[in-house]
């Protein structure tokens, strides 16, 4: 077998058991070394092709349509620095269980470290952010390496897909000739008709002993509360609905809990927790015995400074991932295990509760914040508050809602409350970035329509590069664009306190008019003057296709004093709840 | 000494050594964990603080200021994938040896794998593309933690500008709360007066010895070739002329050599062998008996094959940064010795040289070379060849002419040929790569005007948000970009002959009008349509100021065509010289 025949079976014999492993996307950024591989993906009929220059955007990208459709989707680039800038979207996606399979192609051993043109170490260069590194054997077609190929592509499908899931990089040597030969049948399997090996993996269950023990935390009599991060799985949201149910436990449900829009039993659900629990008459009143935390972290600061001043009482995190998501220390009892499975296996050893009085309390000061929080309808300029409380009643329904970090996902914890519309609503949570963010959106939109996405102006500065996807695929995307001309989060911290450096530090005003970018990516765009024509751009939108973007201009100040007024009038409200001692609602 | 004091005086101190050190710049990107360190920075009087918000282009940036600047820059942003955008520039500043010293805030150590927000695993966060990695000790004012903190900065200055230069990476863990107190003298030292430690790098030198034995290599008999790749040292360029005319060496010289420009003597440089080196009966007449080469790997893949093809000879590869030059494995002698110290020294071991009849073949065959390829003036389209040719004429004295990677290099190489007009010529070519590129020649540009920068779409499109540090920097800056709408260099690649999947995979359209990002940038643009208006733009361009683009539309097909007919020219006119035997010139 001569070098070129070698080359294309070994690099077949892989694509077939990626095809086979469940991969549908690829993200390819073009470059040189990576030919064989790139042709040979191109032939294969189920793969579907995203080719995306910028490799920092073409991995966010993947990482939105792995997010999307909880499949492992594979990254391709060529050598040298190209494969550096998929880190960001690397760590994003080790941190937030995204499955990613990186290729990197690489210059063959004899070219490495001797000066030769873009050659970079490629070995270990995601370092401790991959689940798994493997520097591949260079291009053999001998069975015993069609073998090796099939085999290790099988497990990194697997293991990317395994919970945690998460990111895994291959690294391929290939010598030129890099054209492999494309005639004739190329991903006919020889040895076994379905590929090479199927890889079955198990969830993280309990003994009946260890779940007898926690369940007699979770007595009857205790006040005890539910608290769900971010988590996306539709099983889950059942199983955590039922046992909260059986409990008769409020849930504290982060907005990317998915548990805060849609048609599951929403009546124990507590959304406006981020507002109230910052005053100190509702942390006392509702002072729980028994905290069960599912998912990752909330984005909400109040509920962590809650659940750390209680951390005197049982605390229990539940982790199908085997992590240790518990930056409060706060935890008494670590569960790793399977998050659906725990609760239905658990309910199992729990006497269901009729009636809570302590709920009562939870769903009362929830209705009276939210309440009180919706005079942010009657705020005449165009604010950022407002435009996250209207979403749930804007949004089509089943629509997908992308929120940025910094300020947009605080606001939505504060401001989008519980709906029946089936609202998914996702960000990048694992590591909190700014970068990528539009990328990731716009890998969503090719799964997920209609797709909606919120982020500031220093957000989709960052990931501008990203849009092009957007023009090239062809992709239905609105934005919700909020300029507040600089980073409107640090208005909110210490620094604000100490002008000196401010805005050359923190500000970062960058005076840009997103227009023209926009329109070079045959984007439209509206600038948003006030609330009446933001509800008649937004409801033009249903009709509209492509790119569009609706700029929202906000002033940092202002935003700041209008959440502050916001607090204090909560605060008053609960406080006369409190003292009153009338729960109703 | 309570929390912030500490913090204060740690932080303090830190950064008054690293201006005792020689850090003038420093490029922030805005963050909350990195507080404290760009409060103190901001404070010192000496310092040049650049505000970058996207990481990537901010690390580039930085990258250009040290490259022009020779002394090491201080990056500093915050923690979590930050941090990770800055790694393509921190691996091209490991390979083309440019100081960086990299300052990643990071999560106090309670606050990691925790599931804390934006805490990522920051330890040896780069791998094996750093030279020094230092976790710093949280902050603290005790005398010897400000001592540590010194003697960490003093050494990380040194360590990031000792030969080989590169990158070094500080991490610091910083716990809230993250306000110094900026009252009173910051940076006043309290031991010593000026600065904790100097540190003395020496260069490497060889025993007499070797010099004697190497020199015995250069017999005066010998016919020789000097080849400088990508160098950019003043002294070493007078010491390499000087040296070659004393053996009668011809000196081929790759435009980032810096010899092809200047006041210096230029009667031995070689500039067009990349065009003549491809032909057999060329490389037949010109075979040498020795080399020496000088620099990095030169951009001449026809240069590159020459010296594979002369593997029976001794090859001598020079580098004072002791590493491995050397792809081809054609190196016979590797020495690591400063190049300037080698070629002062071992010039005192040899017998000068009057005359050689093989330098004439080298100069005869090169001035026939330049005739044939000026054809290039004649094409009346507008052509990539053409452009760089006319370079030289063109370009005001003393400019800084920054290139592009893959087709702008090559052409650069093949058309730019040797002036007297000080032209400095610069390139990210350590890894070669597209990324980055508008960045680091904005850095450049901070520092040496007037700035030149040559690029492809593709390259510009990679690195569009370099854009903004033009626009709030107010950089004067002259964009030459070659819109073939997509990857040129493909088109002289195998993968052209294969033209199934070639559009999709390699050619790349983006079909991108520039012209409005460029607006969004303030900048000023002209799409240029013929060669008078590109002569007419360009003089106009002398009194202007900003940034300013001038967008050259070529095809990528008849570019490789135009190409290919000049080689074809050239090698008949270097056959009927060689036939004649006749290397007058």
């Amino acid at each position: 077998m001569n070098h070129q025949e070698g080359l294309t079976a070994y690099i077949a014999a892989f694509v077939a058991e990626l095809v086979h492993a469940g991969v549908k996307d690829i993200v390819i950024s073009p470059g040189s070394r990576s030919t064989p591989i790139a042709l040979v993906m191109a032939e294969h009929p189920e793969l579907n092709l995203h080719i995306h220059v910028d490799e920092r955007s073409a991995a966010f990208f993947g990482l939105g349509i792995a997010k999307a459709t909880k499949k492992p989707v594979a990254l391709l680039c060529t050598s040298g620095t190209a494969a550096a800038n998929y880190y960001p979207a690397i760590i994003e996606a080790t941190i937030s269980r995204v499955p990613l399979i990186v290729l990197t192609a690489d210059r063959p051993h004899e070219l490495r470290d001797v000066g030769a043109p873009q050659a970079i170490d490629q070995i270990h260069l995601y370092g401790h952010n991959v689940k798994w590194f493997v520097e591949m054997s260079p291009p053999e077609g001998k069975e015993s390496m069609i073998r090796y190929a099939r085999t290790v592509c099988a497990r990194a499908a697997a293991t990317a897909t395994r919970y945690p899931a998460g990111p895994v990089h291959l690294n391929f040597p290939l010598r030129e000739p890099l054209i492999p030969n494309l005639d004739g049948q190329l991903f006919e399997l020889q040895e076994r008709q379905k590929g090479y090996v199927d890889i079955h993996d198990g969830k993280l269950t309990l003994s009946n002993e260890t779940f007898k023990s926690l369940a007699s935390a979770l007595d009857s009599e205790k006040n005890g509360v539910i608290i769900c991060g971010p988590i996306d799985d539709a099983e889950f949201m059942e199983a955590v609905v039922d046992f909260a149910n059986q409990l008769q436990f409020p849930i504290l449900a982060d907005p990317l809990s998915q548990l805060r829009s849609g048609h599951h039993n929403q009546e124990l659900i507590i959304d406006g927790y981020d507002t109230f629990l910052r005053f100190e008459d509702s942390k006392k009143v509702l002072k729980p015995e028994v905290v069960i935390r599912l998912g990752a972290m909330p984005v909400s600061k109040a509920l962590s400074t809650f659940l750390t001043e209680n951390r005197d009482i049982p605390q229990i995190v539940v982790d199908g991932g085997s992590g240790w998501r518990d930056p409060l220390t706060a935890a008494t009892e670590m569960v790793h295990c399977d998050e659906s499975l725990f609760c239905r296996t658990i309910s199992e050893y729990i006497k269901p509760r009729e009636h809570s009085v302590y709920l009562e309390k939870w769903k009362s000061i929830n209705e009276h914040t939210k309440l009180k929080l919706s005079a942010i309808r009657d705020i005449p300029e165009l604010s950022e508050g407002k435009l996250f409380h209207l979403l749930a009643d804007m949004l089509p329904e089943n629509a997908t809602l992308f929120v940025g970090n910094s300020m947009p996902i605080r606001d939505l914890d504060s401001f989008f409350f519980a709906n029946k519309k089936g609202i998914k609503v996702m960000g990048n949570r694992g590591a909190n970035g700014i970068d990528g963010i539009v990328s990731t959106a716009l890998g969503v939109a090719t799964v997920s329509q209609p797709l909606y996405l919120v982020l500031g102006d220093l957000t989709f500065f960052h990931d501008l590069n990203g849009l092009v996807a957007a023009k090239l695929f062809k992709l239905n995307v609105t934005v919700l664009l909020i300029n507040n001309n600089g980073g409107g989060i640090f208005s909110f911290l210490p620094q604000a306190e100490h002008p000196k450096h401010f805005e050359m530090l923190f500000g970062t005003p960058l005076e840009l008019d997103f227009q023209h970018v926009i329109e070079m990516y045959g984007g439209s765009y509206e600038k948003v003057h006030d609330w009446d024509h933001y509800h008649q751009v937004f409801a033009n939108d249903f009709q509209a296709s492509g790119l569009r973007v609706l700029e929202i201009s906000t002033d940092r100040d202002r935003n700041l004093s209008e959440h502050r007024d916001l607090w204090k009038s909560v605060s008053q409200e609960i406080s006369e709840v409190i003292k009153s001692g009338n729960y109703e609602h």
